[in-house]
């Protein structure tokens, strides 16, 4: 058993992320204080090395094939937390201060329907902060 | 404001998904009682629809071109609880009861490694629960 959790280990972490065909490498936003799961959102190589230096969330949009900086029109900001990686390298769990809505649908998460009776019905489970365009 | 969090809307749950070009759609485990994000891992039409039937979560392994259900061979199960999308339907946010490690490699997350010093550095950040293969 190797329950060393001390050690600091000297690493490119590039060689450690596995980025997809694309270059793009999915990121699972937490509110670290509560532990919600806000949104996922892609990354690429240049919004993540974005996101390590300014500690401000940055994604790459697939639909738009842009790069962005979470909140930048909205003031609905990310502040990074803690960064953590998966086993296989291609999956990323950022904790942020979320300032917000997170879901530009005016929710604080984007997961805000619940599936209910196997799937034949959803109920949206949450309020909404302020309406769709603001966020 | 719409906060209506009441209503039931009758759907079938698979129009309101976006599965991606492979027929695949990424689904974040999270463990229900401590909010802790465990893996990521995806699921094709089929796993999705074992997961609703069984409470069990059943995933499609893109590496072994392979259905499988959590835990087969480890024990280490996963008891549906929840089950969330999110605002474009490509993602899925499951929370589950976790039996043991949800990570191949003994951890209780397939998060286990925290970036540190601005991507220079990681750090093991938890504790093997197991040595890897029990999983």
């Amino acid at each position: 058993m190797n329950g060393n959790t001390e050690q600091q280990t000297a690493v490119n972490l590039f060689d450690q992320l596995k980025f997809n065909p694309d270059g793009l490498i999915p990121a699972i936003i937490q509110e670290q204080t509560t532990g919600r799961v806000l949104m996922m959102a892609w990354m690429n190589r240049a919004s993540l090395e974005k996101t390590l230096e300014t500690r401000q969330t940055h994604f790459w949009s697939r639909s738009r094939q842009k790069f962005w900086r979470k909140g930048e029109t909205s003031g609905h900001t990310q502040t990074v937390k803690h960064i953590a990686f998966d086993c296989d390298g291609d999956t990323l769990l950022i904790q942020v201060e979320q300032i917000g809505a997170a879901c530009h649908e005016g929710y604080k998460s984007c997961f805000f329907r619940s599936v209910e009776n196997q799937g034949r019905t959803y109920q949206v489970s949450e309020k909404r902060l302020e309406m769709p365009g603001q966020s």
